[in-house]
């Protein structure tokens, strides 16, 4: 079945067969589910952007815009009645500039795509989220998106110099620097970064890039004590070249991992933790000395591995979690971040919250970051199942809160979080962002509903 | 000469003494000169802050709130009728965390300090703007200041991860993270930094901080050409391990400051450049990679400082340029920042720009990031000289611009140049800044005059 184009918004190219049109009706995120009346538009270029930004502006048309999909809090599905902006086919790499230090590129570029870009220059581009290879640099812009690397490298905040932008009615904006420094005013960048969409729709992106670091190699520690290992992660913070990955695993994930396939990861350990080091010349002193300081906080066994396809291995466990948590069941994902040495209290009192309510989890991620993604067996078809998993992810929020954390590490709010968004934010900040919005987006068109502009 | 507190506010820290008062006015910015008709309120604590904002909202006085006077830009003078509001008092360095990587400091604390405190953690604070030893964390926030660090490390806006700010009417909101992510909505904080007051007043600051590197070690090469001084700062940039300071220096700044005192430059070159390293371990190996470079790129004569004392020797010089050239007469400096291989255009088109006008001109200042301190000789109580000054540098903010440039890589705009920023700003970002101010300030009474907000 087709769908005929807008008689009067004839010549952008919406997408008009059904079955195409639903799948960018929904993100990855739990239990999504697409309205049915929603259209969706593929911009070819910023004329394209600007022009359905211009008709909904004169029809009151709410606009989603998207990029990948691959989100995980329902920042990037269609609401009812909206157009779609899918920035997809944005996809030009302009530049990649060693001498500047900066690359230039379109929204829709596929993360690691870009990150070979950067990587054929000799550069590192480190923004490293595990679906980098089908999210978009919009979508990481959109998210703030993190992964592995943010222990050494931060996450993509740190790396975003500047946009452009086109904002609601059709107007574009440029923000940031093209320089290696800019101090004129303050920088509009940093509103978009982690914006979701409700301001404005990312057009180009300029991104620092630094010189590439070694080959990464990778040392794994498993633990008979929680609390050890947070010893080992505080130990490993404090190194004075600390590791650019440091992942922890708790028992039910490396459970679920190596049932999908051997790993190499051994099994009947509290806890797991992944190191890497990547710095040029020392990768195998550094990695030498953190598997010391694992040994030292008390871990049972200490696997350096030998050769980088040992390693692969094990980081392809790592990065196998999410679906090999959902090889056993249904997903509901949370993503907080908590002070480093708060890490053990997370990790026992999440559990002893997920019980009370009779879900299974699993307590793992990104743990030099103090950001795990506590993953909760819910079932989206059964309501009681769904009701007692958003109660326990609710207490699981205000525990990180209580614990000096946030609600999100790297996936966002969109709109599965923007319900406790609330509990974090203080009220002087909350107004100011909605009244900031406003100035971008009076009619409250921009992906109505996600993250701060819920109401 | 005392005054009064006023009676309306009689609780807060006024400062009465007239010649006490009086060194409030100015800054550090050419020509700076107070009103008769200001105050001065220095705050002990957030509570005088909040009386102060509340007082202004209720009798729609102006603030300028004030750090440690070294702006050059003037967006730290006193404006008529205005209550400046001194945050020097704040000066608490809360807390320095290993292992969160962050630190918690008062605006009023001197960055030289707040440095100091980091290193005895052996962790490395960055930002190093030439006035450390006076200027403030809060106004370093507030002009996203640089400094000789940038090329390797960035600006202050690179390391400060959350605020706590006093806004209008004295409401208190905090901003950013204290954890190692966070991806919570948009991030308000970079609105604050490089907002030169015009929004709130920074009440605590959250910086970054890094593993400490290796003592700097120096060399000096001295180049027959702008040409090959240049090349030589593109290859160093290209190096995998670039340095960590990389300053240029024209035969006129060479001249100003040997005339000063012998810092051991030799005289009668076209450029010099100034380079450092250190990279953990490895300082002697990169210096020499990068003293190869120098000669490589057409170097004249390139030495290698064998000690400590000489490298200080050769950096207090650079250091003492400022002073050196004001030693022959009072300056209006620059602060321009182009494309890296846009220096030489730079140097010989400024330098056509000010013998047109029949100005004299230095031309260094920060060649690894493109970021040149123009300083012109222009005397502020000769009339003619300060037009022509005027002229010219508005002329060469057109240049910058057309290299594809900023008018400002680390000073900030403050009144001086905010003339001159509608030429860089595109109208949507102009407005929307505007509105963005108005949102935390309606009534338009924080730091009035200043940067974007100047009508």
């Amino acid at each position: 079945m087709t769908r005929p184009n807008r008689p009067d918004l004839p010549d952008v190219p919406w997408i008009v067969d059904a079955d195409v049109r639903a799948g960018y009706g929904v993100d990855a995120s739990f239990g999504a589910q697409a309205p049915t009346d929603f259209e969706v538009v593929r911009a070819r270029d910023e004329a394209d952007v600007v022009e359905v930004l211009r008709y909904a502006a004169a029809t009151g048309t709410p606009i989603v815009p998207q990029g990948g999909r691959t989100g995980l809090v329902g920042g990037a599905t269609a609401t009812p009645g909206a157009i779609v902006l899918s920035t997809l086919g944005l996809n030009d790499i302009v530049d990649v500039d060693p001498v500047q230090g900066l690359a230039v590129a379109g929204p829709g570029v596929i993360v690691e795509e870009f990150k070979k870009a950067c990587a054929a220059e000799e550069l590192f581009y480190p923004p490293d989220p595990a679906s980098a290879a089908s999210c978009t640099l919009g979508g990481n812009v959109a998210t703030n998106a993190g992964g592995l690397c943010c222990v050494k490298y931060g996450v993509t905040a740190d790396y975003i110099a500047g946009l452009r932008v086109v904002l609601p009615g059709g107007a574009v904006m440029t923000t940031g620097r093209r320089t290696a420094k800019n101090s004129v005013g303050p920088d509009l960048t940093g509103l978009l970064v982690g914006s979701e969409g409700t301001i404005g729709v990312i057009m180009q992106v300029v991104t620092k890039v630094i010189p590439a670091p070694d080959p990464a190699l990778t040392a794994l520690g498993t633990f008979p004590t929680l609390t050890a290992a947070a010893e080992a992660i505080v130990a490993l913070r404090r190194d004075p070249h600390p590791p650019c990955l440091l992942e922890f695993l708790d028992e039910a994930s490396i459970a679920a991992i190596q049932s999908l396939a051997d790993y190499g990861f051994p099994q009947g350990c509290a806890a797991a933790l992944l190191v890497q080091a990547d710095r040029p010349g020392h990768v195998t002193q550094d990695l030498a000395r953190y598997a010391a300081m694992l040994t030292q906080a008390g871990a049972d066994e200490v696997a350096v591995a030998d050769d980088a396809q040992e390693a692969d291995a094990l980081l392809a466990g790592r990065r196998a979690l999410h679906v090999a948590l959902e090889a056993q069941g249904p997903q509901l994902i949370e993503d907080m971040c908590v002070p480093i040495r708060a890490l053990p209290q997370l990790v026992t009192r999440g559990r002893e919250i997920t019980a009370a309510h009779g879900i299974e989890v699993t307590m793992s991620g990104h743990g030099g970051d103090g950001n795990l993604h506590p993953s909760l067996g819910v079932d989206p078809r059964d309501p009681d199942q769904v009701e007692r998993g958003w109660r326990a992810f609710g207490e699981m929020v205000d525990l990180a809160l209580e614990l000096g954390g946030t609600l999100s590490g790297e996936h966002g709010v969109g709109r599965l979080k923007a319900p406790f968004l609330r509990r974090q934010f203080d009220n002087a900040q909350l107004q100011r962002l909605r009244a900031i919005k406003a100035v971008f987006d009076p009619a409250g068109l921009m992906n109505p509903g996600a993250s701060y502009s819920a109401p």
